[in-house]
């Protein structure tokens, strides 16, 4: 279960080489930052959308929906999921080594 | 590093247990579901300026909270991060084990 | 130009009989509620955007579309632009005959 | 009722004098594009979450406070509510000098 997000990264990654119309991923890249940003506006409303539902099922499918779009997003800009989980980690001191590992500025 | 989304789950689930003024997430449970929400929505949005700015940094700490808020929800209805992670790896055949247990519907 | 939201809101409420397939507003009305709410999710998150990319045409052109898409939620809500208007003028004191239309409650 | 979107923006105008502690526009000028763009995309979130707790009064209200954030942004960049209502006529055929009025592109 653990390596999900970075294997999903890695398969992120491999589009970046494929043609825009033999994947949606690809074909995001294609369009641009704004398409992929606009998705993760529209991915975010539909989660509030399924919480207001109240129906489990959908609130994970549309959180799934947003998390994979922040995932195109980061791997567009050449950022990796761990940066994120390790963001986290920092934050709730639930790491050993990530924790020492200080952010760039 | 695989382990933190699980590790934070952790975390706020425990934090169901605290006094609403004894920490931010036990004040996010007390407001109840629209104020989670509105979080997310805002982090969303704060995810796309980060994103506009180009400023790699930024984008890793405003998809941070993004996701931060995205398991509170989680946590607030009852679910895990596990669910999310496990949601993916079916679309994109990422996972052995995970991709046998089919969705309930 | 002061009665353009009105006779927008006059428009919308005449779609209300059109066949789905024959205008984009029919057809959102058939999708209902959560297809309408989708759209503001994302004309928001296009606003930003364009507001981040400081293009005035694009400012306006967004903005106009979240408002009109705001319309078609007031219509299918049994609401009016003039109802939104009328709060707006209450809470600034902007108005003479309308500040004394209290608020339904 | 027709001109309360230009006395509102009138309203803004004046308040770009004001020192940020004097009022609530005022200091989300001062704090700049970035604050007033994070309060339009939390008050569509608000509204999304208003229509699906079909609460007609709550709908009013949120979509009140998005587009009074809106006007926000349109002062802070120069521009009027009456640009978005021209576009909002030209798209719909709604009037007559505006109309003639041709996008600037």
């Amino acid at each position: 279960m653990s390596d999900i997000l970075a294997r999903l990264a890695d398969v992120l990654e491999q589009r970046k080489q494929a043609e825009p119309d033999s994947s949606y991923v690809a074909s995001l890249y294609d369009k641009g930052l704004d398409a992929i940003l606009k998705k993760i506006g529209e991915e975010a409303t539909e989660t509030v959308m399924a919480a207001k539902d109240g129906v489990q099922e959908k609130i994970i499918y549309e959180t799934a929906d947003l998390w994979f779009h922040c995932m195109v997003l980061l791997a567009q800009q050449g950022l990796r999921p761990e940066d994120v989980l390790q963001e986290l980690a920092r934050r709730f001191g639930l790491s050993g080594i990530e924790e020492k590992a200080s952010r760039k500025d």
